[in-house]
């Protein structure tokens, strides 16, 4: 009796329905057949259909005994899945196919009931953004596991410091707790973009039904309700065929990656031996097959190439959309599998991270050393001599002429007393007699870091309040 | 006088500063020159600085004479701009080069203490936001137009009936209103993507300095408040490294035009004699060189291909960032090209479009002659037969088996009679006894839509109040 | 025994060697862990492996006794991979380690002199090329497979009349023989690039080692020669970090894939019922959960959507190699599965086209109806009366008149009789004078088409020695 | 009287033809209008249409006045264009119509004859692949410039030793010469792939017409040879429709870029301060707005960033050709602003790294110092025990054992002597013993770069004998 009830939804093999002369060629059948990747929606999938079936039932569209039967069979196809036992077949396509035909077998005619007043196009749609609501949200759980884990660093290194760079050159002295943070801002963006698209993922496109609506007595609202939807498709055409969250997730997603990237590149950079700020901890590192010696961060790099991966994923998708006329084509299935990935990536890679910042180990010797290389601290002497009242402009030039003078002498600017100092600046004498003994303090890096006291400066004080501030917005 | 104060900022000629032993290569001038492209800054440039120099003077960093003076020669400099008369010089690199020199000529002193507690990096960042800002406000009143252009049309159209296709084959019935509303709420969603990401432009990265912030004790929400910022960019070396804005833009302008390029190809389709729903104004086609008889839709198909413009600026930027060590490198002056012309083609393709959607003119016997030729009601009936007890997959295969019949007989399920239509069913006699003569409205085109009567569906009446909710939210 | 000659290689989990104070991190582990997708490199690493090691005992680096041991163990590996028993380990990192480990458990030290002169740098160059050469040879016999299909239903269909399109508007009549001939030349251009990327592919990195080449008197010309190399790779540095044979290869299996998108849009735009030019064997088409009527194009549709992923490939890799230094880093480990994705979907993409191509089923009276639709002959009028001695431009005009004067008319160009056509044309009355009782065979389709009759046109015998010509150059 | 007859190209603004009933709006005039980018194509399209009336003349289409009229005309235009006097007009669309239009001022009816048995859509494709042939050409010779620019600093510094890196840890000694090679190589293979491109691009589109050939008896070889192309594309409706070659090109333009974006990358890290291995010439570098002691590598910086640019290229189209119907289309004028983007982009990077290499100053006490510090000479020492009889895992063992000694004793494996190397081995007694005073030589650094010499290592002979072969291949 149940194999008969299923017939139609195994007919595929025999011809689709009455309407097909032959069956699906084997060939076609596994290059259109999605259950291989999709069955990873089965949670969801008996989610979103136990949502509906109630919603019947509330309407009388179906009995309480179907509703009953539904669950029940639910609840065993659940235990199954989660067990991993359920018995997947490429015949039945998907993963809906798959677990409707199952509910049938087990409960007979009330799982032919269940898919009343839906089609596959919202059903299918509904699946994955309750996946994808899930995802975000432990992806969002991830980025403030590894703010945490950052921010415990920076307030260690509040203090230490190191040369900022632009253009890879020694720019001006910073702490590393500082630099830091701008990693902790970075991934508080994307948290905020992530909250946005999970806002346009938690809407109910069930109801749309293959694209047109139903002409079922149905209760959108009640449905979205269930599932914890903020709001229901409205459209029915686009409900079926909006793609548009998963891109803007993959967007999303692209932009941690692209974080992790520069932070890769940071600490891969960090870690080379003629740098040296940083070691990693062992754990996170590999060596060489045949280089005996070798130490190789393996982590970051991996971070960083992983990149083009979700790149690629967010490409995929923007071309699978363009062009498609409304409403549902079967492009659409190819939208699971970059989703998939870019998402697994993403929280993979986050997770992988929180654990690694635990591993920095900090050289400030190094880093110091190399804060001392590049006369870090002239921005400093421009500063100075311009609130003794030189314009910024000719400032910066005397200056400029005070670092040639010590690259010829090959010593800092701090290496110079008060008189080689005004003389190197090639400023007149008038002019050199603005500056005081007092410009010692400011060529230190101590000094240099200390004065940036604003809001988003390097200060140390400054950096402990914005970590504070991020504590508290976590 | 002014010209020897100024030839700190010229120098690039002879030696970028005194620590310069050569001056810099025509070929490199050429290759790293922005002004070419960056001058169309040159308004937001000037406010930006105009809100810095308030705030230096308002902290006593500069002094009130300084104010008036720079306050001056910026309103000569925005005239000049105004007036296209403003003389940029290559040999000046860039918008902000170019105006602070074209500032001190005007006024001397003032102008070189202008770039006090300021650096490029911060400026450009400024710079940049200002002009996305603008331009965002500009395209969300253009999607705001659009939106409306398609609300008029399809509130005219809300009861004219056309096939909804799925996989480019007759589905169900739908109304041409119900269609056009789907791209309503595609561009509704583009319009929240725009305002979020508004959010996170508007932000101030100015005070970030270099990347380590000044030592001037410099009011950073002062400006932010002049200028319209809804806050700070807070750590300086992410401040001023920051381009997620203008990834996000463009992941957003990528959007816009998926789903141009989805109108678009349903324009030319729609267009095509085949298909013949609509015709479009001719001010909106061309002509072929050859072919006397060609009326073509050059508007959406150029959009269309535009499409690939925009997902191309996406990825220019994606790449550009990837890897970046921090802070500020100057790879990053490559942000703007892409930017730029993702802004212009959105803007410039809605607007086009809503003068477009105006000429489009409808053929609604082409439309109804397509709703019939493909069985577009047979969903109905088989809803029709749940309705009346059987389960739907048992439903759905009977009406297949009708369906089958029809084809032989090359007629529509409308066609047939009461006992021809229970009998092309292959139920049970007992199953057949349930369709009754009411069975005839639901297979007209007018009952199949009037049916899907919920949020959503494409009744007419639903169409409607879609339509006002729509103009309410907008 | 064999169990410690193993340690070296197993201990990754106490620490990578004793350098290592902590073992990898078991997250670690799973995150850098390769061997779940590079086994499938298994038979190519074996492969290469076997003439590194005949090098090895050619020059006396290992000995003979060594050389048949390893040949041995190899032989052993190689029956437990096809048969699918092999035991693979994540806790050996990646196919070459499982491969190494379990050749020394089998024939112990030769197994741990198998290494001796290269490095897993040069060896996994090594196998992703012979595995990539294999995947070119496939795909380019499926695009020679794909061309004779479409050839065979190309000549049958050398006489059958459609509108060629232009902007989707009926432009001038074509044969369908002719349309499909499109396809193959740009199948033989795919063909042209997958064997111009093959002579870059097919060259030996092996003797790179890790980066710097290695101290053993190896002959990597008798390693090229034996594994069918053309060449080797010079540069050792280059030779370990090169990947532009995978970014070559992702290009040009992109531009197979646009063709056929293009391809699979044209095959759903015309089984679209309001075309109705063909319609596809019901093996190759899916129906509806809900619209019992439906029979959808799945495998085209599928496979423009899956053009998006092979473009995301192509993206991800040409992201993964942006900024890398020399010479090797763990980003490259990304390099296999957007490669491996990319050869999959072009290879099965084009073989079932293959298949799918000889259920296209030809409806030429719909074809014929169309092209009498659009005044598709409108430029063989121009063309006529240029022949008569007007200047194009004019004759252009001439003819544009008269296709109004048909619209007003609502028939087409060949239903006017020769006065009615002359005065249409609103020229002067002596220009009427050269339209002869001749135009009637240029205004049907069947000399419209036989008209275009020089190399690459329309015209039914020109395709016959088109598909001649193809049919010998394959 | 030449102004009446230009009255059909011109009357756009009235009608696009006879058939048309209004005129194109202003916004879709600007909007679709190509003038201002493609006029770039001016003499190529010149040279395409002599050509063509030459074969017009020699088949009896046109008369041998009509060919001289066209000839005489066209040598005016082009002087106008070379002088920049050519008077531009919007409304004339593109360079094709600007070029007819004032052919036919200058010269009457003949000029109206010219595009007898031609289209635009066959136009615009033959003038886009003359343009793109040059430019090709163009940068083949620039990669040339570039190859003998590093080859002359490679042989300048073939016996300079320096690390090489895996995963930005020290690997091995290796030769600044040696490294250079590695990129000759990388553009050794972009050259090649750009002549492969070349023979795809230096086909005929034109005689393909509108899409199908057409009636008049062209002779389209004859065209190919007067214009230098290798064969003509043969189908017609393909001939059109193709833009696989600006694709392709993109490809080849994307891979030298990321080959330029490596090279930079490590320029910029060569430069670092920390790294110190090399200086840029002052002329190839710029200072900072607020930094004065800045000197920044902004040139390879750019071009990295430049990267993401032609990446960029390169996807924009391939999502313009993703699912376009045969066969030509409006979008394909989206071809030309990323191809020009792209050939202009890579052609201006190609000569400014040709100019700067040379001013690459090498520091060779930093790079020995750097080789010195992270026991690079580690693998030699394994080497050396399997040459006495070690295999090679266990060889490599031991010298794990004695880094981890070294790193200890903050020492390099040099530093220590024969017995406490021995001792450092871990190794039996036995096994100590076959370490002998030989063992010093490999673990110098010459000793290690000398020893690595077979094709394509770094040993200095290798590298001399690599740029001689480098030189004759040029």
């Amino acid at each position: 009796m149940s194999d008969a009830s299923n017939s139609q939804l195994h007919n595929k093999t025999s011809g689709w329905s009455a309407l097909f002369s032959e069956p699906m060629s084997e060939l076609v059948k596994r290059y259109t057949a999605s259950v291989n990747f999709d069955k990873r929606l089965a949670l969801f999938d008996i989610e979103g259909s136990l949502a509906h079936a109630s919603m019947l039932a509330q309407q009388g569209i179906i009995g309480a005994q179907d509703l009953a039967d539904i669950q029940r069979g639910m609840a065993q196809i659940k235990s199954e899945v989660d067990a991993g036992e359920f018995d997947w077949q490429l015949d039945l396509e998907d993963v809906h196919l798959n677990i409707e035909a199952r509910l049938t077998a087990l409960v007979g005619a009330a799982g032919k009931r269940l898919h009343t007043g839906r089609s596959r196009n919202d059903q299918v749609a509904t699946d994955i953004r309750l996946w994808l609501r899930a995802q975000i949200d432990d992806i969002c759980a991830a980025l403030r596991g590894l703010q945490n884990g950052l921010l415990t660093v920076a307030e260690r290194e509040a203090d230490t410091i190191l040369p900022g760079f632009t253009h890879l050159q020694v720019a001006q002295p910073i702490t590393f707790g500082h630099h830091l943070l701008a990693y902790v801002n970075m991934f508080a963006r994307d948290f905020e973009r992530m909250s946005d698209c999970r806002r346009r993922v938690n809407r109910l496109p069930l109801g749309a039904a293959a694209l047109a609506g139903t002409t079922y007595p149905i209760d959108r609202e009640f449905v979205a309700a269930q599932l914890g939807f903020e709001g229901v498709c409205e459209n029915s055409l686009d409900a079926v065929s909006d793609r548009d969250f998963a891109i803007e997730f993959c967007a999303a997603a692209s932009l941690v990656m692209m974080h992790v990237s520069r932070f890769s590149e940071e600490l891969v950079n960090w870690m080379s031996p003629r740098v040296g700020f940083i070691d990693l901890a062992d754990r996170f590192c590999t060596g060489s097959s045949i280089m005996p010696q070798k130490k190789n961060p393996d982590v970051p790099e991996l971070a960083r190439g992983k990149t083009g991966r979700v790149y690629g994923d967010l490409m995929s998708l923007l071309t699978l959309m363009k062009g498609q006329p409304l409403a549902y084509n079967k492009d659409n299935q190819e939208d699971k599998e970059p989703l998939f990935d870019a998402a697994d990536t993403v929280l993979e890679t986050l997770i992988i991270f929180t654990e690694m910042v635990q591993g920095i180990i900090v050289k400030p010797e190094n880093m110091r050393a190399a804060a001392l290389q590049g006369f870090s601290t002239a921005t400093d002497l421009a500063d100075y001599l311009v609130k003794k009242g030189l314009p910024f402009r000719d400032a910066h030039e005397a200056v400029a002429h005070a670092v040639k003078i010590c690259t010829q002498k090959k010593c800092d600017l701090a290496d110079l007393n008060l008189e080689e100092l005004r003389a190197a600046t090639d400023l007149t004498t008038e002019q050199q007699a603005l500056i005081g003994a007092d410009v010692g303090h400011c060529l230190t890096l101590e000094g240099s870091v200390a004065a940036r006291d604003h809001i988003g400066g390097t200060a140390p004080n400054q950096v402990r309040a914005a970590i504070a501030r991020l504590r508290n917005n976590g």
